[in-house]
Parts: structure tokens; sequence; C-alpha cells
């Protein structure tokens, strides 16, 4: 662009002046290509954050982008040019000039057969792409280079759209492209713990990002920017509202508001559906019961459902926790889970909606394991639910501790699509402060062999329908959900790692196969750096990071230990109180002779849930790994771990080490101080002080508490806990975030 | 900077070249100094924009700013340096080179005489200043011109610096300053209603910006944005928690995490103040008793107050609501409001801090007239009060309606220093979705003559100490409490206008005689733009918007005649209930002879609490200024006005006045379209049109009520509510942001 084109007429004069303004023109071009100071880091771009790719890099893909064809006479159309205008502009410099058809050598043309004539002449075979697939391929037309995007549908471009910039976001090659990819699981979706006082259960990043009390009137820009987000991993539905639902959420004026959330998301490929409360037609529909096999309930839903379809024509349907935790339910009636999903199914049916009836349920009475009663309510109801309901199965049987072994219901109901659920939001992972990434924890329940149909019948081919296609297993409905991290803050997330959690949940729901290890480096690539130097170490920590936190809290299969309701810090004391399972000592069972819960044929028999070959491994303690010892077995302090050491010797070597990581982690984020801006370097930095702090509370808390049962010294240069047990028992947090 | 020095000896061709360097170089220095597309105009920097002057106006100021000296030895001063940096570099473009001393033409030297030995030898009067005002001289220092801002404190200084500041950012001339400023009050303080779960008691703008649960270890730079924003009016207090407060806020934990957010604010000269709870000493220090004169109970408020100041050294004091709305206080235990300020006054004492009792009481028995209860509670105990004690009063004695006559408390305590008590937040003026600029309202209340020592005796004289100084009020406190309408949107305030009122807020605490028209414009030029086509449109809505809401919600003198609990929309209707004062029919006393509360001599006798002429003029429908007619008066429905229409006539006019004025203010607000930027423009407008839904609303719903008293028929040309009245009142919110 600055280019001197001297001639031997310039006198010497004037070629000073002019190397002076060349000078000056260069100093000012690089002062507007400079990281702007004025865009503070904030973390509220995400992983969108397009910055300049440095011009010594840049001159490959501004060949393969010298054009851009990309037809917008739909909103979704709009919505994806949009993107790439923005994206790349922000890449490149400038956006490339658009055009509505190829005429120059790098164009890129995104689009379907049917928006676009150049991609329709193309014939490129799009028929395996379904509906949300794309293709992304060099190619050429009239003889020159061209990059296309295509695909069946605008959603399906709009994925591939994201997918080309996070191409340039992490400096892929560009020269020949060959990319094919559909997803493999059909509901990809969030749930919202979000009540509509704007609580968020168990958020720990603001109050809920929606403004109930301003729509449907104002809608702020931040529902699009969430709807990008999402789009750009393959998020296409999300549940706007806590699973503890309130009736109000099906009245009218808010099926008006969910309405125009629906008309934000919609371009972007992302439908709505609701939280239903069981009881609604008795709470807002003046009935008096909610049986669902009572005529006038069913003729209450099914109006209900006809109002919903009326505002917002592609609603999703309904996600029902029932029967659990005090909600209501089918079984007041004493009815099943299956007749109640089915009745809700039946009222969405005409309009294609679905119902996703939620697994985590435990009756009134306190069971003799907890972890067994899910598999025993709906086991027997395999086969019964219709054709339009999935049951959505958290990834293990208790509830989103750091480790868990892979639910029992994986596998164990053919006849009827299973929903993964998994927590985004870290309710049992520290919180907003503690650097956790969950990658490695989702992967490793996708890959937890059930072997319900021999070995290789892995959760994630349960998940993506895979193992009982064209089997037993018939709707051919699919899905992931996982419970949002999504919040007011500025961040979106609370912190900026935790971003990186909402983002490999969507890589995972759209392949439960990809590697978690490839999905943190591409994250870290487009939210701080795509250089090495900074990519190697954050990779390295976040790989780490979950372990060290069931290090520090719940090491060797301990599970449930956290401060009661709130659930900040450690609270393995926890007793009493209205039910013995939301007590700790009803699942570590410590006493003077050992800790665990024996969950083996010899206990519980939890572990004859699972498929034989599983069961007979989680049965016997020498076959269980080693982080699932103390899920299944109660053992003697002085049994002999794996390292050698006494299990009393490990637990302590255990909670030790993720201190250590802790510290490790810090002292790798301050070595890379001055090569991530200053604003998200210092508040990662404040969070792992907090993170340390606190890792060290719970290792303290923990050894300090087991010590009265173990009665045993620590292993020889393992410092004592900082302060006595009574200490740790007396601190009460009655504001900690998130409360249910 | 770019100038072209063309010799004869340049050739042509080189002159072209140069010519097309230089105006590459310019449109390059142009596009830098443009406003940058990715600084999202998202109202976060509120009045602190600090925005490029233009190319064309710059000249002046550069000249006058052509180095800046700000010693920068302590926090303070740092602050001030790095404020006039920022603030300088934007509106400058780049901010003016930093030296030790004054040695350049256009010198900016910034200090007090001890920071300063060039403002020492200036000899500057700075005695009257004080410990927070400051002098902004224009100076021949050397034989050289310069601006020094000199005061006698680094507090002083940072106020003239913002003042500096303020200058450029409205485009004041430079040339011969001569500024003296010196706040009217001591104290002027935001009282925040936040809760330590972050729910902020009528809060409009999402919840509470404090942190609790990452304090004291995370310092979000959003707190020290907060401070500069405050230091930039002068606001030099906040009480940081809600003065129906938790006891939990004076647990050790909770002091510590106020120190942090003290140590954020104290170089900005911000003291931090705490609301306490009256039975604190039972809930958290396990005492059977609160009572004011048991030693055990004055004894733990001391050792409170002590390790207070432990961890704030310069802690400010308690506030406290007691007996008031169930909450604690000394009346508990059969004592005084005295007893119970003095007490906690004298645990405070040792270490400067004062105590601010809130004179907003009711007891438990409904009253006959609750406005009265202030004044008959307080009135018998002026003079009782320590030395370190203040009484708050709000602006008027019912609950801050859109419009109240003032307190008659005002001019009733000579020997006690009565604080102002203001609501910013708009919890009776429509949210924080209507634009209601409060300036005029506390204006009103500020310059309203009590004649408690003849005329002239204003309320401002009272609050300023002018009018008791000298004579009967000995203790020299005065003080200004604004109820912050803060919160963590991204704006701070919920909308763009509503910043306006933290602004206006802090201004009239400085000097309650400013005028709040010119407070509009000071404003509006800092937050959207120095261009008479923008300014005048601005400050004439905003003068106006306050008198509309008056119209549309409470006309003529009519209040408290919200939705039950959380005040959304309209509820004339209210009635029942826990006590009668909580309701609406209590308030207006609608028959079907007439309206209004009499609070006459023949009424409640509520008049004869105002000094004699005040009283008269009140006593009297004739003499009543129309706009307090019916808040004294129980009058006719065909009572002749001062328009000659009949008092229904009258009615229904100014309720549809109020719409009107709304819509007058969409138009503008159109009208001011491309002239905004269209981030905030978008969302004004969205805002208004939902003010005007809700002014119709509001219209509506009175007129159908009322009517159901007067049986009268609208004047012509007034259109009939658009639902029948029970429309009206089957209206629900249980959700409706901000319940206490």
């Amino acid at each position: 662009m600055v280019r001197a084109s001297r001639t031997p007429g310039d006198s010497v004069h004037a070629a000073r002046q002019q190397t002076g303004f060349l000078a000056l023109a260069l100093l000012l071009l690089a002062a507007l290509l400079l990281p702007r100071p004025a865009l503070a880091e904030d973390g509220y771009d995400l992983w969108l954050r397009y910055r300049p790719i440095p011009e010594s890099e840049a001159a490959p893909y501004r060949a393969r982008i010298a054009q851009l064809v990309a037809p917008a006479t739909t909103p979704s159309q709009q919505a994806t040019r949009d993107e790439l205008v923005r994206g790349l502009g922000g890449l490149l410099g400038t956006p490339p000039p658009l055009a509505d058809a190829a005429g120059v050598e790098g164009a890129l043309i995104v689009g379907t057969p049917a928006s676009s004539k150049q991609i329709a002449r193309l014939g490129l075979a799009t028929k395996d792409l379904g509906r949300e697939g794309y293709r992304i391929r060099s190619v050429e037309i009239d003889g020159r280079d061209a990059t296309v995007i295509a695909a069946n549908t605008d959603a399906g471009a709009m994925h591939g759209a994201f997918h080309f910039l996070r191409l340039l976001q992490t400096r892929q090659p560009m020269a020949s492209l060959d990319i094919r990819e559909a997803p493999r699981t059909q509901l990809r979706m969030l749930n919202h713990w979000d009540n509509l006082t704007r609580h968020v259960e168990r958020g720990y990043a603001g109050e809920s990002i929606w403004d109930w009390h301003k729509l449907p009137d104002y809608l702020s820009p931040r529902y699009t920017d969430y709807a990008r987000a999402n789009a750009s991993i393959g998020i296409n539905a999300t549940v706007l509202n806590n699973v503890n639902a309130s009736a109000q959420q099906l009245t009218p004026m808010y099926i008006e508001k969910a309405a125009a959330l629906a008309n934000v998301f919609r371009p972007y490929g992302i439908r709505v559906f609701l939280s239903a409360r069981f009881s609604a037609p008795v709470e807002i529909g003046g009935l008096k019961t909610a049986d669902p096999l009572d005529p006038q309930v069913r003729a209450w839903w099914k109006a209900k459902a006809d109002d919903i379809y009326k505002a917002i024509p592609d609603f999703g349907g309904f996600l029902v926790k029932a029967n659990s935790e005090g909600q209501p339910g089918p079984q007041d009636y004493g009815r099943t889970h299956a007749d109640g999903a089915n009745m809700m199914a039946d009222a969405v049916k005409p309009h294609g909606g679905i119902v996703i009836w939620r697994a985590f349920v435990y009756s009134h009475e306190t069971p003799d394991d907890r972890a067994k009663q899910a598999y025993n309510e709906f086991v027997p109801l395999d086969g019964k639910f219709r054709g339009n309901v999935m049951v959505q199965v958290k990834n293990g049987a208790i509830d989103f501790q750091p480790r868990e072994p892979f639910h029992p219901l994986f596998g164990a109901m053919p006849k009827t699509p299973l929903m993964m659920e998994f927590q985004i939001t870290k309710e049992y992972l520290g919180f907003a402060t503690h650097l956790a990434y969950l990658g490695p924890m989702f992967e490793e329940t996708l890959r937890a062999d059930t072997y319900a149909r021999g070995k290789g019948s892995t959760v994630a081919k349960v998940i993506d329908g895979e193992l009982h296609r064209g089997t037993l297993f018939k709707s051919g409905l699919t899905g992931m959900a996982g419970v949002a991290n999504i919040g007011s803050d500025r961040n979106w997330s609370g912190s900026h790692f935790d971003q990186a959690n909402w983002y490999v949940f969507g890589r995972l729901a759209w392949n439960p196969e990809l590697s978690s290890r490839d999905i943190a480096e591409e994250w870290t690539r487009m939210t701080f750096s795509n250089d090495a130097a900074v990519v190697q170490p954050i990779v390295a920590m976040m790989m780490g990071s979950r372990e060290a936190v069931v290090d520090y809290m719940t090491p060797l299969g301990l599970h449930h230990l956290m401060g009661r309701s709130h659930h900040y810090g450690p609270g393995p004391w926890v007793e009493g109180g209205p039910r013995a399972d939301w007590t700790s000592v009803y699942y570590h069972r410590a006493t003077k002779d050992g800790i665990g819960f024996d969950r083996t044929t010899r206990g519980s028999d939890a572990v004859s849930q699972y498929a034989k070959p599983v069961a007979a491994q989680f049965d016997d303690p020498a076959k269980t790994p080693e982080e699932f010892l103390l899920w299944f077995h109660h053992l003697p302090w002085d049994y002999t771990t794996k390292s050698g050491r006494t299990l009393w010797d490990e637990l302590v070597v255990h909670y030790s080490r993720g201190v250590d990581a802790v510290a490790d982690m810090r002292r790798t984020w301050d070595g890379l101080s001055g090569k991530i801006d200053p604003e998200r370097h210092a508040q990662v930095a404040t969070f792992l002080s907090i993170q340390q702090k606190e890792a060290q509370w719970w290792r303290d808390a923990s050894i300090a508490y087991f010590q009265t049962f173990s009665q045993r010294p620590l292993p020889e240069g393992y410092a004592p806990p900082a302060h006595p047990l009574d200490y740790y028992e007396s601190l009460e947090f009655p504001f900690a975030p998130g409360n249910g």
C-alpha cells in the first residue's frame, strides 16, 4: 500500500523528505495496526477476538481471501456474512470486498447450492452433511483458485464460516483445504439454571444474562453475542430457565419474553426450550390436579403447547425435573416418569417438539445408596417412553463431582435416547476462581467403556446413538446438554479460563470423540495467543488442572465432601440435616477402621448396575482404577495402594500434590507475564492465588478431619494442617454465591 | 507536526509524491483520531469519556497544556497524575510531557504548597479552601504562562484536576482562569442499599458491584473506576451496605473485605462507612440484649469499633436505620433514638468517627398520618444527640415520591446536624427505563423555603449549615446522602440517562445552590456531545422529564399509588395488607365526594409541623401550590383549579400531558439519530418506547380507577383507557426487580 516508486529525477532533498513521510506513514500505519490500548482485554469477546494476524503471517491468508461471496437473502445468511466481515476484517485488517459471484483469484464463497449458483455448479456432494454439516474446500472456479464453504442449509453454512474463521484464528494453512464436518449429535444444548429473579442457581458469573423485566422490548446486544458464541461452537439449543422451574415461565407474559429471545437466536440456528414445572396446571392453570392421566391436565398442556408454538414456531420443547429434590412430578399421583413425560410429549408432538426428562431423581426416603436410584427407577421404563422423549442423564450417578465413574444408565436403556448432562458451571470444582479445565473430565466419561454391547461400547457411542442405531433404539434423537456457566459478568463465565469450559462442551457435543487437549490448544490460540511460548504452557496448565482439583478436594474416589448447601469449601464433617444423603459422612463413611463407600456385591451392590466386565472390575479393589477406589470400596487405613504407600499416606500425598499443582500453575502463569495482556493476566493471577489458598484449605481441613479417624501421623515431610479441626469446622459462608 | 517545508529545489514529481504521502499521513492521522469503532459506546466510561477534542478546537488547549507538572509522591497524587495523563491524553490525542517543574510556555502545575515549590512560591491564598477546595489560576512563572491547580491537600488537588478536565470536556476557554471552589458540605455520600447476597434493594442496574465473595483478594478494576467517577464529582464517602443491614457485615470476615475496598478508595479521598444493624450484639456478639444502656452492649460496640478502625484507620462511621419498617432499634428496649445513636457515637468517637441516624422511622402502629411521624419522634430529641451524630432526613416526609413537599424536619432541629437523604435510584420514578432527570427534583427541595429563621431559610441552607451556623447548631457537621443507582450493569446505572442522576447528586452535594439545568448541560456535553444541536434538545428533554413522570404517575400532589411491594407500575387500588399506610387508598382517600389527604388544621394537621408562613400557605387550598394540592387537601371532584377546569378534568389533563411529554421526548430523541453513537442511541430509544407504553399504562389505569369515584366523563378529546379497570388490577409482576 505504502510503496515508494522513486525515480532518478527525484532530488536528494525530496528523497529525504519523502523518506521522512514514508517513515511517518509507516509509523501511523503501525499505530493503527497495533493492539489498541482502549480495547481492554476484558474477556467479553470470548474466543471470537479476531485480533489482527501479524503482518508477517497475513499474506497467505489475504491471497486466499481476496473477495467474499456471501449471499444475504435470509437473516441467517446475513448473520453469517456479518460474522465473516467482522472476523476477516479484524484478522486481516480490512474485510475482503463483497461480490455477488467469485470473480478474482482467491475468492471465498459461502452458501448452499440454493443460495449460490457457483456452489451448485461445483456439484460437491453434500448429502451426508445433513442439516448442519458443511464442507470447506479449495477449488478452482473459472480457472481461478477459490475456497468454498458449502452446506445444505444456512445453519450448515454458518457453522462452516465459523470453522473457516477458526482456521485463521489458529493460523492453519489455507492452501488445499478439504474439510468435511457434520455434528455427531442432534441436540447440543445449554441448560441455564436461571431463575426469573435473575438469580442463577450454581451460577458464579454474576446474575442471569436474561433481563426478563425489560424483555420483550429491550433486546440487549449481549443476546446476539451469546448466539454468536454458541453458533461458533455448534450449540443449537438452549433451555432458558432453571430445571427447578417457576410455573410463571409458562404464563403468556413470560412466553412473550422467551419468544423475543428466540427471535434473536433463530438466525444463529439456536432453538429455545423451556423448563416446565410439572405442577403448572395447578399453579397457573387453576386445576385441582397435575395428574398426567387426568384429561383436563392433558388438555391444559396441549393448549399451553399450542400457545407457546404460536409465539415460538420453532420451539424445541420442555425440559423437566420431576420427583427430584422436592420438585413435583407424576409420582405425586401414583404415576410413572413415563406417564408424565409421555403426556407432555403428546402435547408438543403435533408441533415437532420433544420432551427431555431428567433422570436425576431420588425419592423422599433416604436410600441405602443414592447412586443406585436413577438406574433402579429408569431401567424398568426403557421402551415405555414416546418417540419424542429423551432421558437426560448426568455423567455420573451422584452429582457432578470432580470425578465420578460413568453413570450406569449409559448403555442400560437401549430403547431410549439418552442425553448426556454435563455441568459446565463449577459447582463442585471451585466456583469461578479455581482454574479447572473440564475437557479431560468430559472426555473421561465419553471414552469410558460401558461394555453394553461388548468392548468398545463407549459412552460417546451411547450418546451419539451409534451403539444402538438400527438395533433397538429407534427414535434417532441424540444430544448433549451442559449446565451453563454464563452470567452477567463482563467475561461471561466469571473467569477467563471458565470460558474454555463453555467452549469444550460445545466442541465435544458436536463430536464426542474429539481430544480435549486439541480443543484446549484451539481455545488457547483463539483466546490468548498463537505464540508457542504461550500456547504450550497454558495447554499444559489446563490439562493438569482438573486432576489438581480432584487431588485437593476428593482424591482416590472420595466424593460429596463440600460445605453444606452452598457447596463452597471443604465440609467432610457435614452430617445430620434433613437427609443422610445430603451429608458428607453418608459418602465417605470414615471410621477408625477405614474409609470409603462399599458399593461392591458385598456392599450396596451398585457395581451390579454396570455391564458384567465393568462390574467385575469395580467389585475388586485390586482391579478398580485407583481414582475410583473409595467410590466403590471401604478400605482400611493401612490398605496398600499401588504406590506401596498405605491408603492414609496416599490420601495425604494426593491432597498435597493438588496444592503443589496449583503452586506450579501460579509459577507457569507468572512466567507468562508480558506475553498476556495485563488486564487478563492480573485477574487470572489473582484467581490462582485464591485457588492456592483454597486448595490449601481443602487439604488441611480434610487431613485434619480424616486424621481423627485414621489416628495416624502424616508421612514424613508433609506439613500438618495450619489450624486445628475446630477452626475449619467453625467457618461459615452465609452469602456464598449460587446457592439454590 | 506534519508540516511540508518545501524548497524551490524540489522537483515537481517529488512534490507530487510528497503531497501523496502527506495526504496519506493525514489520512492515517485522521484515522487515528477518529472515534475508534471498537470503542463501543456502552456507557462504561460515564462522563469521564475523554474523547478527542476536534482538531479545529484543540490548539488553544494544547498551547495551555504543553507540559504537566504533577508530583506523585503519594497514592493520591499518583491517582491525580494518572487521571490527568489519561484525560489529557484522550482529549488532546497525546498526554503532555511530564516535568518536575514548569519549564516551558503553557505548563500545567497541580499540587499543594507542600508538594510543589512553584505552587508554594506563588503564595496563592488557599486558607479558605479548606481540606477539599482548590484554585485553578492562570499565572506567570518565570515569565511564562502557566496554569496552576492549587490546594491545601492531595484531595483538593484531585478535585481541582477533575474540574480542570471538565473545562476541556465542556470546551471552556482556558486563557485567564481564576476559579476558586470549596465544597459547601462536608460529607457527600452515597448510600448503597446493597445486600451481602449482591441483591440491591431498589436496584435497577443489575446486582451489587461489590463482589463480596471474591473480596478481599480480587479487586475488580471497576472499584477503581467507581472511585474515579465519585471523586470527579466530589463524592467523598460511601456506605457499602443496605440500611436494612445484615449483622454479618460487622464480622471480621466482612470487615476485612470492606477494608480492601477502603484501600482502593482512599487515594481518591473517599471514606468507607457501614450500615450497622442495631441488634448485631445479639446476632453476632452472643449477647442477650442490644439495649443501648447495657454496659455489655456498649462495650461490644466499643470493641467492634476498635476492630474496624484497626482494619480501616479512616473508617467514617455507622449509618443506622432503627425502629423503622421492622428493623431493630433502641425503642425495643424502651430507649430513645438518641440513646441508641449516642451509644454508637461514643464507640466511634475516639477514632474520629460519626454516626448517621436515619429519621425515616415509623412505629408498629398505623398512624393517623405517617407524614407526621419523623417530626413527632425527632423534634423532641433536638439537642440530645452527641456532637458526632447526624440525623439523616429524606427530602420529603413520605418516601421518595416523584414529588413531595420538603420534609418538615428541615429547619426544625437547629441543634442537630441534618443530613439530606435523596434517592438517586428511581424506585418511584420508573426504574431504569423511564427517562427522569432528578436534578429539578433535588433542586426543588433544596430551594424550598422553610422560613425557619424567616424568609430565605432554604433547605439548602439547613443542609450546608449556614442557617444555624454560629447560633444554635454547634457540631459543624454537614452532608448530603444519595441512595445509589449503581449496579453491575455495564453502564453502571441501568440506563445512560440515569448516570446523570448520580452526577447531579454529586454536584449538588458539593454545592446545593448550583442550577440543575447547568449541571444537565455540563453532563450532556461530557456524556454525549458538545454539539449545540445535541446539547440543547437533550437538556430540554432532561429538564422536562421529571415533571412528565409526576404527571403520568402522581399529578397534583397525589402520592404513593404504585404497585405493592415491588413498586412497579400503577396500583391506586392497593388496599388491605399488614398496614394501612402501606396501601394506596390510605394516601389518596378517593371517594365519590372527592380525593386527597386532608393534612390541614382541619385534618391531620401535618401542616402545623411547618413554620408559620409555610403552614398558613399549605393550610389553604387556594394558596397551596397546585403541585401539592392533593398532598394537603381533600377536595371535591368539581373543585375549580387554577386553569378553570374541575379537579377531575385537571387530573385527566395532567395524566395525559405526562404521556404526551414522553411522546415528545421520543420525537426529540429520534431527531438525534446520527448525532449520537448508534449503540447508546438505540438503547435510549428502546427505553423511551418502554416509557411511553408504561406512561400510558399509568394514565389509563389511574383514570379507570379514579373514574369509579368521580363518576364523571373524560374531558372532550381525551381518549378513554385502553382496557377496563379489572384488566389493570389483574396484572401481576412477581419478579419485578429491586424488591426489598
